[in-house]
């Protein structure tokens, strides 16, 4: 059996946001026990983690060491029509992920204790971020 | 219904290639309209991205951006008996990916409208890259 | 048809573990001859990764390589209540991966001559390090 549905989450500009309980919901409007969730993004500048939940700081800190790791408005880039934060955001989506899979166990996202879906908006300025679910069981 | 096939893609050294178009005509051989199309890299000197398929500029600036973050030829190596892109692909490997799963819809694989899917070669000198393509459907 | 199952791996501190022959092994106690493997990580201190499995030098490079790119303690990490690795782990995990899918072929893992699957333990002290493996087939 295989479900696939297209969501749409706004974002409010470059920061993390917890998607798990928009793909939880999916999850639950089917009656699959056992299987496997893929979750695409289908932007480029952009990205999906799985990183902790509980401590807020750990999402700063990240967002911390990418800004350093990936310069914003570096002049080395070419590609730069949409602002410093154009190119930044390719690097950063492709040292990231734009799709992830999770295990679904009893009828629910088999994540760790501390393990939430995160989508990371690079851009400095809101977008509607398109991801599709596909959900898979025996 | 699963299909699985290989395919094996030439490089002319350090770049990246689009390969959406060969992956595309491996679904198009099928009749599968919904699903998930999941790409193997047999290589870790090598690396699958998703990133952004309308301007040549990103891919040279990402490029330009991992040539800066991972030093080619850096004394720090101990594994460098094949030259000095030899720890440096292996590095670049890792922070990227060697697998990606795209969903199928309509008989398309459901990329954003700027996505497309590429191999990177990390190495100086040509090579025969192979991957294996599965494709799954209810 | 579709087996999942759960594993858990002793880590030692930080390092990478070849747990290829623990997935192969779980594989091996089905009959699927084709298919995908899915291999997933319940926590966010630790990553999976495929490299080179031949020479040890190339993991105690990547190792090297990380370590400077993502400094322990750094004082600019306000999540520290673990430890100097605490928020160093979570950002060596968000730069490599939480989960990764294996081909299936001749009911074997389809990995490249070289290729092995690694757990990277990011932490300092042992950890029980929980998987869960689903493998899919037609």
């Amino acid at each position: 059996m295989m479900e696939q549905q297209t969501i749409s989450i706004p974002t409010q500009g470059r920061a993390t946001i917890d998607i798990t309980g928009e793909v939880e919901q999916i999850l639950r409007a089917t009656d699959i026990e056992q299987g496997l969730c893929h979750v695409f993004l289908h932007h480029t500048s952009a990205s999906l983690i799985i990183t902790e939940n509980a401590d807020a700081d750990v999402r700063r800190d990240l967002e911390n060491y990418i800004a350093r790791l990936v310069v914003d408005g570096d002049p080395a880039y070419r590609h730069d029509q949409e602002g410093p934060d154009d190119m930044a955001a390719h690097i950063r989506s492709v040292l990231t992920q734009s799709e992830i899979t999770i295990p679904i166990r009893a009828g629910r996202l088999a994540l760790g204790t501390w393990q939430g879906l995160f989508l990371w908006e690079h851009r400095y300025h809101p977008h509607r971020r398109n991801l599709t679910v596909t959900l898979t069981s025996v």
